[in-house]
């Protein structure tokens, strides 16, 4: 039994819906000394979420932007908490619905996703910095 | 302390949400060994979801997919991502929205869920085949 | 390697979204006790939620709910489940939406959350009677 926490910061990101996978393994290589257990990826910020979707088509990542600006417009009358901008109040319902963290399960070294399933960064802010990561492992070490 | 990680699958269902609890819980009869822990679930498709709800009143499933299929229509304007069917990008969205996985608690060889909450299993897609889980437990074993 | 497992209750409070993060550290102390971990916060009810966002403006969480009001809103024509109240059905949209429960990573006896971030309980119901979590620790002892 062994427990990694890690701290890693993803780059800065334009706003929309980003496949990190790829990003996360590399900055996380200890997955890779786990048989079985699971990866917990927590993200320290309100306006940015993580999710897991669609890997292959970069479409889906499009219309998932299209479709939560749809679903959480900027105007909407009964704002109040708008002295941040027009994005900020969206971004934060926003990281609500996605949510703030995600829970993989560990096989073998590898992060168990399925075929068709991709880690996304979902970033809600027009300009928005790095933005930083808790990942806490726990499993067998192999 | 103890891991056990099993691959399950859950037969093909119609369109909507289901209540699962009782089949997971039969398929995954290592729950039982657990004094306390936690169980995840994990579905490894990305238009399929899974959540807690009320267990006991079946038009509580029926008005979950009515909403679903009106808050994330298939005809939206914006879709570019419709090659593989109208109700393809929605259900990505939908999966987006309710989520990948769920962790429960164990507590002596049981999922501590609370008296009116049971596991469903939604599905998203007209024809969808068998979903596979990957389910992990983690605790002290009884 | 130690396990956790509490019972708490949250007092009864009105509908909409309040932040617990201090009610829930004062309520399990045993946090101070890892050096790393998880915090698992799981809600037994259908109709509350749990969720992290924005803790300092308190103009946030009346966005909240007001979005969540006008997302899911109580006089849907399709809602069939409507034995239980006007805001029945709406609670359990909602609590699927935001979801059941949370996973927070432990560092050095604290929950490790951002600067900006506080768990909030969503209270879905007018009128509403305590809230049951389990809250389950796992990690390293300190």
């Amino acid at each position: 039994m062994t427990w990694v926490q890690r701290r890693i910061t993803l780059g800065p990101k334009p706003r929309g819906f980003h496949l990190v996978t790829a990003e996360i393994e590399s900055k996380v290589p200890e997955i890779r000394g786990f048989s079985v257990g699971l990866a917990h990826l927590f993200i320290q910020h309100t306006s940015a979420s993580l999710t897991i979707n669609e890997n292959a088509d970069p479409t889906v990542r499009d219309d998932m932007e299209s479709y939560f600006n749809d679903a959480v417009p900027e105007d909407a009358p009964f704002f109040v908490h708008t002295a941040e901008g027009p994005d900020d109040m969206p971004a934060h319902l926003k990281s609500a619905i996605l949510g703030s963290s995600l829970l993989v399960p560990i096989c073998e070294g590898r992060l168990d996703l399925g075929t068709w399933q991709g880690i996304y960064l979902c970033e809600h802010r027009r300009r928005a910095g790095p933005r930083h990561l808790v990942v806490t492992l726990t499993g067998e070490s192999s």
